[in-house]
């Protein structure tokens, strides 16, 4: 069977250049989730997802329809009963391109320089859904597929998700898998083979502050009234304490302690003060005391301001007392935080501090438990190999400080674990203008993903 | 001489038809100075105000450019160098109509709908213009006018009067007077005859704070990055103590006290808390401990937020750590605070309490000092004495909380006392949809101003 795993990888190799045409014909479908106006380019990449899927040999493949964008399936499962069943994650789905004048090639024309291939979703994550779609491709072509596997690969990833849960709630059995791979994560250098096995929830609230009636005229009425916009200040000033901590009552309770073991293994990761003071451009770091910085964007829950909104914003002056005074408030969350328990915590926050002398109203937008992978899970034990025989060394673990929701739906709805990966570099630019893979990276991504799969199809 | 006020009063009280069909011609010319496109509607404006003047018999009308629109003057030195120089200040121009769509008749119609002129200026100030001009012409048509005046129209007051103190500075000779009148100013109620003996003055300035050079994504960077809308809003939250005293160094120390004889007379005024209440709409009033709602709105320094910007404001959720947080700040002055002194007390406290973690800018943008006129002067008992001879009732006695920045002009450059009047009212909707004059209180303002010109130049 190795002779498979030979035979795969160099036809990775071989086909390295039709590889990437299909990356650069997938990159060239602008499918904005976002935009109303897409809809036949969300139909076109996802009948492209699907014709890919059957041209594997795919079975059952099908693009479902949601509220939405579709949901397009596929599934082998010729390895039989034995062998386990992976259900691997995707987006076809992109951000939009704004702003478009600071691209320095069309967003969607994929053009390729030095040794990136620029274009909006090109690493967010057409890339990575070629990556898995190419891996059983290449052992495809020399062989049976050694794991049944499953493709689930939606179109709503940029705007939320808004229908995939219900989607897998209501697809139970097509779905049903021994655990689940989702490479919409990255690594944190080209030399350095990284494996996420935790990620972080999201809570994200907005509070509005409501005090005169009207806008007042900040002569005449300065004085007797209570400033929105001050109460408001008075409020997030009072969410933090001088180290840095989240003063919620209880915001910690919950909150799973930090290993010696675990830290051990974080600090390997080479991201100290220096690498996010270049990454950020602030002129000094901040943080809850007693954790280094990756423990404080990883392992720690945080509560940010994402906005401020209150009176007069334009140019020059106009003095009034606003009416209305708004704040989005974010929490990045950890085992064991709850969404719904840190709502309770920032409405008991507001019940007890907020003034008589405004009205308040709490708002919730988005709510994602936080997951955590065991790292000594044989599927992720699986990854570290394959990775370590691609690179030559032993990949780093981290916790990753970003929300995946669909990593907490599987877990909640199907009773499964996810392994994260992924071949993104920090320098990628998501979300941002001039999107682009590293083509090297994604080379050796497309070679851990093929070992990967032999490595679980035949421990 | 008895006979030339009764007289007039008559010629007054005759001729309210053409009186009011002179406003509305005046309230139909919408002389926005914001407007860059209302060049010839601010000419005309001036124009119709020159007209007057002339019609007045004025000598030495003039129409003066300035760096955008012009000033009109006319005087009348006939009463001889015995009799005092009243320089009538006044201002031509208008806030802009917007929103629309909120006003019940078009604001350049000037309509009267029960015992109200509704239309853009008709309070802010045409009204109080015409009343000037309609009280000279009074006592022009029953005899000799019995006092000098001169009068300085601008049209620029509600862009901030731009080039207003270098007119004045550049035209001495031409404004030479004895004190001036500003009748910008209102009483409290239509059975109230109210005198403003102060006016607070104003410092506006702008907050800018700069964490990373970018927005970044809050899940892979919260935790290590001092977020500057949470440095903006905890600098805010020092800035008032829980006494909701100011917490600027020194900011009180050139403070004058108040003294028991100007409460007694301030607690005249029928605003009490229930008033602000039905004003403003809020649930409960807030305000430096210690001092009464007239008190801290006329007679104590305020800080304000005016406004408040940061990171991601629509609609929905966007998880970002702003790279950049402003606020709007400004300062209601008292004499004998000054506007420069408040700017380093700011910058002060930026100094000491803006923390490394981010940048800042502190931008200043308006300055004017406070202003007091001694209640005992002669020309404010002239007033006192004419306002009471209308109403059957001696007026109460205000310190308006807001700044009118020509009488601090006036005094600096002119070296004069300026007297406060007008006939707003404070429902009259200033800057807002829907303004109007209450006519009853229009021609009770005629009756004083005839009366009060009369006592200036007959005592």
């Amino acid at each position: 069977m190795g002779d498979q795993l030979n035979q795969a990888l160099n036809y990775a190799s071989e086909n390295r250049e039709k590889i990437l045409d299909e990356l650069i014909e997938f990159v060239q479908i602008p499918s904005i989730s976002t935009d109303p106006e897409a809809v036949q380019e969300i139909q076109q990449a996802a009948g492209w997802v699907a014709n890919q899927l059957k041209s594997l040999g795919m079975d059952n493949v099908q693009v479902i329809p949601t509220d939405r964008h579709p949901v397009v399936f596929g599934e082998s499962l010729r390895a039989g009963k034995d062998k386990p069943t992976a259900l691997i994650y995707g987006h076809y789905d992109v951000q939009p391109a704004d702003p478009i004048e600071l691209w320095e090639s069309p967003p969607f024309e994929a053009t390729q320089r030095g040794e990136n291939l620029y274009g909006r979703g090109a690493s967010d994550m057409k890339g990575q859904v070629v990556i898995s779609l190419k891996a059983v491709e290449a052992l495809v072509n020399c062989g049976e597929l050694p794991i049944n596997v499953k493709f689930i690969i939606e179109g709503e990833e940029e705007i939320g998700s808004p229908n995939l849960s219900d989607f897998i709630a209501n697809h139970k059995d097509l779905l049903a898998c021994d655990f689940a791979i989702n490479p919409d994560t990255g690594i944190i250098a080209p030399d350095i083979p990284t494996i996420t096995y935790g990620l972080r929830g999201l809570a994200y609230f907005e509070i509005r502050l409501y005090g005169p009636d009207h806008d007042l005229h900040s002569g005449i009425y300065g004085g007797v009234v209570h400033n929105p916009a001050q109460v408001l200040c008075e409020l997030i000033a009072g969410m933090h304490d001088r180290e840095g901590r989240v003063t919620l009552p209880g915001y910690y309770d919950s909150v799973r302690s930090l290993s010696e073991d675990e830290r051990a293994e974080l600090a390997r990761l080479p991201m100290d003060e220096e690498f996010y003071l270049k990454q950020t451009g602030v002129p000094e770091l901040y943080g809850e005391a007693g954790y280094s910085p990756v423990e404080r964007t990883g392992v720690r829950p945080t509560l940010e301001v994402n906005g401020l909104l209150s009176g007069f914003t334009g140019e020059g002056s106009k003095t009034v007392i606003p009416a209305y005074a708004m704040a989005k408030i974010s929490m990045r969350l950890v085992p064991d935080q709850d969404p719904k328990q840190v709502h309770d915590q920032l409405e008991h926050y507001l019940d007890t501090n907020v003034p008589d002398t405004v009205k308040w109203e709490l708002i919730d937008h988005a709510g994602a438990s936080a997951s955590l992978t065991d790292r000594n899970l044989p599927e992720v034990l699986a990854l570290s190999e394959a990775m370590e025989d691609t690179w030559g060394i032993r990949p780093v673990y981290k916790r990753e400080g970003g929300t995946v929701p669909v990593v907490a739906q599987f877990r909640d709805i199907l009773g499964i674990d996810t392994v994260s990966t992924g071949f993104g570099l920090p320098d990628d630019n998501l979300h941002a203008p001039n999107e682009k893979i590293h083509l090297p990276t994604f080379y050796n991504g497309l070679e851990t993903f093929i070992r990967y799969l032999y490595i679980l199809g035949n421990s």
